[in-house]
């Protein structure tokens, strides 16, 4: 779009590819009953109940070849440690205990994954994430769940801004909407992150080396 | 968009308003030569030359009324220690030292405001500006500058995630186009901030109480 | 000790106090069974039982006057998610569900404290402490638990870094030793924060507005 | 110390070692001249001189080898933006532009090294330092500069926070007294790091795959 007037096009946005490294890792986005279980309010998105089946498709992949995993949900305690949110779900329902806060049981895998909780839009604000991924040497992440124009956008640049390989797969990403779906894609590909599919990323993920992550699979057979 | 499929409108989001508290600070994103001076490769997008005409003017009323104020740029060291963008300009220019890092000198009053540099989307990302913001006692940010669907989408994001009630006053905000402009106040606007202009603010930042924020004067007379 | 060589009080270290605020935090650092109960191997020190009972009393203070209250506790997930720990124990048995990591009884009220996990030494690293602090709007933090030469050091020297007065009742902090203990204090007396007890602390608790942090009483009325 | 009652040794503490990894990077904290220069007050501390001389030389060893090395000094904008500091030094001289704020020439190589302010204690806290280490795929971190009992202190505690290997060579390390810094490498060396000395760290450099971090070299050769 934009007319006569400088875009991004001829600005040098979106120039040349990211690229995958050598140690991925596949982060989930709050693939939460919230979103996932038709009995809440936000719980019927289509988009978001299609991008829950490929991303566990995905996930398969991902296991077998002793690839981190890592998912997370979102939580509070109560008002006092929410952020302003002008959602009235979160305000009214995302807390401790909530049956809405637990994992979709199709993505999850416990004894294999890091599962955790998280206050914020994004994935790495003030949690464990880094941590976790220093210790086990990734350098590429795989960007997964809901929404793309919320968390998702969120995690992608927290990731990016860490010094990640950032991947998305834009058919493991859901939103309400298809508009901001696309939208949120177009920023973050032009910028951040190479915009890709499961079918793509899944053939990545069984060419990786497996002895490059020996920690996942060994702790998940140690549990 | 999203025809008969639940939407954002009918699940809860953009419930309410954020409103503002009693100790606000403006925050200005990235507006450097490199965005604001027509020599750079993308230094004549038309809508970020309203919004840093439109950012001086509300500046000028913050600093009246004694108002923190903090101002980030963009730069590296090398490309060792620069995420990896997808922006040509960022990759060739966004160095230590060279011009295009330098502050427009419209928005700038170095003996008042904080001015830093950022290494990521976001002016909070690993930054000095949260401690300067706890220090000063502020509950409210007014972000401002550009681009609304990069840098200032980030900042957003962050701020809301530390706790702060966020104000975007559109106007103030500048992009390369109109669409991801609009996309991205769209997003924030039903999630984390509420969408506002100048001369809302304006009068807000006129009434606020000025022994708020003593700090922010006291120091600027003493330097 | 030192000597002729210059040392730490000819060098300008220690000048001056920092002083309270207005609206003070009480953070409590790790008083999980692991180090209050006999029955665990680090749960028999002398000084942290001493430090649990002042705490408790501290607390009732705080409570009493509508002062907010976040503890931590720390878990893990597995051995992937943990920093390189040298100590054996928690190694062992820091995970989530084990019985080390319930907080004890006698420092909580679930209904208003804000009790949160955390994985490092400091209770502000990547947890969402600093986001709950920002939203009651505090200036000020009394740091108390276990141990002082271990997590309440790094606690405080992130209180201090996020730009907060810091004070240290050290009747309210143990550790397993004397010497570190009193070691700790004086590095961090002499730089980031005032060393006091807990009787000056919950006169100052007593004194404060309690106006000023509605949010922590009137959630707990919520609940 | 502490007679019958249980202490560290008896505790589990101290249990291991931490051990290496395959790509290491030295750190160096604080090596300015506030803390190397005879005319600055706290410029005359004779172990960080000798630490600083030490370093300088493992810092040799590390280029050659192909190391990334990252340097940090501390420095402010104003008081506004300064934590609660009880150093009068810092206080009044640690500002950006002051003389005292210059690395030691002896230990820097701007064309190959990564050098960056830093605001609080740690260097890594707010800082860009992660996302340089993330980006050059770096699992273990030597530590070296002052004070012990201060900045270096900091930095080790977040260093092993992140999942870092942490390796504190010594003799790189000055402080202005010896009690503080024994009794803080004790700290450490139960929990958090190796305790170490530089002719062993540069046995372990020299050793070192040098294709593993070719960025550093590649990145100094482009300058």
């Amino acid at each position: 779009m934009s007319g006569a007037a400088p875009g991004y096009e001829s600005s040098g946005y979106g120039s040349g590819k990211v690229g995958v490294g050598k140690r991925p890792a596949v982060l989930v986005v709050d693939l939460q009953l919230a979103f996932t279980d038709p009995r809440f309010p936000i719980g019927r998105l289509p988009m978001v109940h299609a991008a829950t089946e490929r991303t566990a498709e995905l996930l398969k992949v991902a296991r077998a070849h002793n690839v981190p995993v890592a998912k997370c949900y979102t939580a509070y305690g109560s008002a006092a440690d929410m952020p302003h949110w002008k959602v009235s779900t979160v305000r009214d329902e995302f807390f401790h205990g909530h049956p809405c806060t637990a994992l979709d049981p199709r993505v999850d895998e416990p004894g294999y994954d890091f599962n955790f909780c998280k206050s914020a839009p994004s994935m790495f604000f003030q949690t464990p994430l880094i941590t976790y991924l220093t210790k086990q040497g990734v350098d590429t992440v795989l960007i997964t769940g809901c929404t793309t124009s919320g968390c998702v956008r969120a995690s992608i640049v927290d990731a990016f801004s860490f010094g990640f390989r950032v991947m998305v797969p834009e058919d493991c990403c859901g939103d309400a909407e298809r508009d901001p779906h696309e939208s949120n894609l177009n920023d973050v590909g032009r910028r951040y992150a190479d915009i890709t599919d499961a079918r793509t990323m899944m053939h990545y993920l069984a060419g990786v080396n497996s002895g490059a992550a020996t920690g996942a699979r060994a702790r998940a057979q140690a549990l």
